[in-house]
């Protein structure tokens, strides 16, 4: 009865911090492959659009490359991109303007920029690229993403008609921007962006009044860079004949989303968008479970984050979805279980964070071996 | 398909420390019924034959009564003790001359004496029951059982013919026993020694030797003591002619297993026991799941502990059996998931001892929804 091994698609989201969703992925296979020697396990590693992205989109395909561009703060940095299907760019903007580049955050928010990421595009597009799947998140720039604008070909212009750097510094002195020489093969491309920031540009739900202080933005500049991008934004979006600061998700990446929205830019839920990429509505096909996972679960999770999207995936093809998670808020277990088949964790008893992310993999194969026991014995012991 | 609600015996341990046994269920239960308020939930808290071993049997029905004896220092104790089915009496010893006892434990071991469970042994003869169940562990005496046989009548005496006191440091003096005057009564009446302890009296495997420390026998005083043991049991052992103190079990309790065996006591491991108290063969009729807990776990717990008792019982039905414990000891999984349909932990992420220890009733709830969940999701999704 049940003796059949059954299908698991393996879905997790990074444990930041600790383990990569590739590396957790493959734990939670280990765990189960100890109880289904011949389990049918597949391992979509998840992503929502920020760090990992690129990584997990890679894990279903493609090729991985390197493009020596500018960083944050101008220094060269060799970011990770990768091509899928020959015309397809996925580009995680913390490759090249990343938090974690530490030579860049050691220089005020004010002088950072994001033409290394223009740079970057304009290459590809010079290579023939005509996709771009743009994920942010991880960003250390609050530029409004003046300086990618400004690396495709937008002119950014003083009283004096000279180039202000396309930074938060740079832009208060802009007066003038002209588009008129921007990159023509924007028009044939197709951006998306790769985000779950509703935000609008400015104001007080804005890039810089809610992101910037963890980019290190202080308190007393926050009103004064949002004024100076506002009043970049209306310009661009005059020299472009388009709006885009005020739609939502404007202020992902401090403006980065403005800037290729637009370009025409098109915003997608990240983890939905890895989702496709990785095929996993057909990798659900006859599963008969889905386990997804993430360092740390509360109720933001299911604001969109990879493991609800992947359990939403699974559930509406009528396969249970369980998330193992390095820690779940228990007060907000009555939210989470109307998405999950059970919201186990990692630990098994009481420890440290610091000796759980010592050893985060070897904890998740543990945990999915027992719960994969708990799961064959239930549905052996079915009777209808 | 598979809607019907299932039927869960729920048997777990005690958690030491923070949550009875039946307070442990009653919170698996609690957990069960978010998930099916109308499924049939069998809760048999269950116990090993120590502490919590009176109020798991009693859980099933009977009558708690309480008796005013000498604790284990002379001073006056309520002692609590059971009354099933007319003629049998479940006694739990820490009840009479528990660890927990810090009047007692304040005098040292050498004086401290059984003598109040064989007033407690001697008053429910008196009244005519026939049967005693006679839980050991917890105890803080080291009295070889000497305490007991003397309440019920066993002389021990000095050189001069002077009774001695029955305490390690009194039998030091002891030349004589005469067994003439022992409670005729205690001829028609049926000791069940429940114990998972299989050590002799004396010896390197003695009771002495291995529990004594934990009772505050210092290492200088082992030998002697164990000697004085050695040299009573010989005498009660010739006035009785029967043996007692090489057999399985008589070190326990500080040689009240000894004591009980003397008098015609059977030893029957403490959770099978109380297993067939609950009647939880006739419990697992018909059941899809049983969960069973403890506080803390290792492969110990395979060596006839009250979970592992549950998990076989469930096993030779045909139902899985599930663990979920406060902390269990990861090396030990390999072994541990032979006996168990997954060994699940109630914490939900890292945290101290503390924190888990001040909600376990709490935790042990909402992990048992979430493991039901779990369970739900896959006799649902069962496609033999």
């Amino acid at each position: 009865l049940n003796a059949r091994s059954p299908v698991v698609v393996v879905a997790p989201n990074s444990f930041k911090g600790s383990l990569s969703a590739l590396d957790a992925a493959n734990a939670i296979a280990t765990g189960l492959r100890r109880v289904w020697p011949h389990a049918d396990v597949r391992v979509r590693p998840m992503a929502d659009g920020g760090d990992g992205t690129l990584d997990a989109v890679l894990s279903a395909g493609g090729e991985r490359r390197t493009a020596r561009v500018s960083g944050a703060a101008g220094t060269a940095v060799d970011a990770a991109y990768g091509l899928i299907g020959g015309d397809t760019a996925i580009v995680e903007s913390a490759q090249v303007v990343g938090l974690i580049d530490t030579v860049a955050t050691a220089r005020p928010v004010e002088e950072r920029t994001t033409q290394g990421l223009g740079q970057l595009i304009d290459s590809l597009l010079q290579a023939g690229i005509g996709k771009f799947l743009i994920g942010l998140g991880g960003s250390s720039t609050n530029d409004g993403g003046a300086g990618l604008l400004s690396a495709l070909g937008m002119k950014l212009l003083d009283a004096n008609g000279k180039a202000v750097a396309p930074t938060p510094a740079g832009l208060t002195k802009l007066v003038r921007v002209d588009a008129r020489a921007l990159d023509r093969r924007l028009s044939g491309a197709r951006f998306t962006i790769l985000s779950d920031v509703d935000n609008p540009l400015c104001g007080e739900r804005g890039a810089t009044a809610i992101f910037g202080p963890q980019k290190g933005v202080r308190a007393e500049s926050v009103a004064t860079i949002d004024v100076t991008l506002a009043r970049f934004a209306k310009l661009a979006e005059a020299a472009m004949g388009r709006g885009a600061m005020d739609r939502p998700g404007a202020g992902a990446a401090g403006g980065l989303g403005f800037a290729l929205m637009l370009i025409g830019g098109e915003i997608r839920s990240g983890a939905e968008a890895v989702a496709d990429l990785l095929g996993l509505d057909a990798a659900l096909g006859g599963a008969d479970w889905l386990i997804t996972g993430e360092g740390r679960t509360d109720r933001q999770t299911l604001l969109g984050k990879a493991p609800l999207v992947a359990a939403r995936r699974a559930t509406a093809k009528g396969v249970p979805a369980t998330l193992i998670s390095g820690a779940i808020e228990r007060g907000d277990l009555p939210e989470l279980s109307r998405a999950f088949a059970g919201c186990e964790s990692i630990v098994f008893g009481p420890m440290t964070l610091e000796d759980c992310i010592a050893d985060t993999a070897g904890l998740m194969a543990d945990r999915a071996e027992q719960l994969a026991r708990l799961f064959a014995a239930a549905r052996a012991n079915s009777r209808p």
